[in-house]
């Protein structure tokens, strides 16, 4: 049986904020359990927030900006590696850290105040280190942390939660070569294991209630790797 | 609080199996609770399997099949719409249900006996509505049913389980319009809660302990849809 519980009673997040402390305080952790958070409170804590007002918009934003407030874009524009498509306001972009999604990860909404961008954070995978970290000092618990955020997909409607950053979680399951209840050897099974805890979470949180982190007990995913292991590499996907 | 529970001790599924029958004894079901029924075996029950050894393929498969089994191939073949991508002997491509995934769902791993392959269902939506019919009428219970299986995704490496089928579910929470937690409009949010639920149950499974049904107690994703709904308009997809 797997439990999925939100972290109830954080405040707003804001730059410098001890998010660590402030979940301990509020989530019952134990060993082996995994902790989910919402990439947008992560970001505010760690003070990647942009004043629009403080943006002056290049020329390239100006044009894909067709309507929209280019200063947004101009922030996109630095937060990608390259754009991947473009829909005017729209644009689909690949981060610096290799994850493609929208806007480059850059979020008006759930902002801490108008005229503000919340960006990704600057190394999701560390950012999910340190709370692992903190929240072993604080709880002397040993468990996995992810940093989730919500993406599109080709092909289908929606975002569902995945995962941006994470620590002491191994983020793909490769079953290839285990065999399968009727002893046929499974080929290129792969699972994403990371994705679908992100998923789960989401359930328990919601965009709309403020409850920007769960903790998933029941499940063991604990082991090695980074949230960039999940991005597949251009010669191999058949998928784009 | 969200729990997600493995349905254990089903027998390997044969044709002209209840499935329903088989789940209600060894599932406690509530009212508002989610099913999530692995796609191969609701397959299994209703005989979507194909013996190799009694298909001809054709020229197309053949040369699609590229030193693998041209027999798969022309299987596949016979379930596409339309062939997304090929790297051969792998194929992308859209199911006559409008699905992009491998194969066109034609799985071999987890088939009931060598040399032969399970095909998805032919209308997984009516698969779902009878299975929760059916459940209504053992059990006394009011659910939702979804039949899940798992899909590779552009620009991310392994496969989470997503909705193919419904009945009872909502398969998309639409938030646009609604205020975030700081009283912003949130613009174009559209959550794809099945496939979260789908990937959820999927923790719970497994693929190799024989584990093909989960129970999700604790989300309301109760409402109607079916789970084309979730497949992107070609022309509103700018992730492909």
């Amino acid at each position: 049986m797997i439990f999925v519980r939100p972290v109830e009673g954080l405040p707003e997040i804001r730059e410098g904020d001890d998010l660590g402390a402030l979940i301990a305080e509020r989530a019952e952790l134990l060993d082996g359990d995994v902790l989910v958070v919402a990439q947008k409170v992560v970001s505010k804590a760690e003070g990647r927030v942009v004043r629009l007002d403080e943006v002056e918009p290049s020329a390239e934003a100006r044009e894909l900006a067709a309507g929209g407030d280019p200063r947004r874009l101009e922030v996109i524009l630095r937060e990608s590696a390259r754009i991947v498509r473009t829909r005017p306001p729209l644009v689909i972009a690949e981060t610096r850290h290799g994850f493609v999604c929208a806007s480059a990860g850059v979020d008006s909404s759930n902002a801490p105040e108008a005229g503000t961008v919340v960006l990704l954070p600057e190394d999701p995978d560390a950012s999910a280190t340190r709370l692992r970290e903190r929240l072993r000092e604080l709880a002397g618990v040993e468990i996995g942390v992810i940093v989730s955020d919500s993406f599109g997909r080709a092909w289908r409607q929606g975002t569902t939660d995945v995962a941006i950053g994470l620590a002491g979680i191994r983020p793909l399951l490769d079953l290839t070569g285990e065999l399968d209840s009727a002893g046929y050897e499974l080929h290129a099974t792969v699972i994403a294991v990371a994705d679908e805890l992100a998923a789960a979470a989401e359930l328990a949180m919601g965009k709309t209630s403020g409850i920007p982190a769960a903790v998933i007990r029941g499940y063991d995913a604990s082991g090695d790797g980074s949230a960039r292991d999940v991005v597949m590499p251009p010669e191999r996907d058949l998928f784009r």
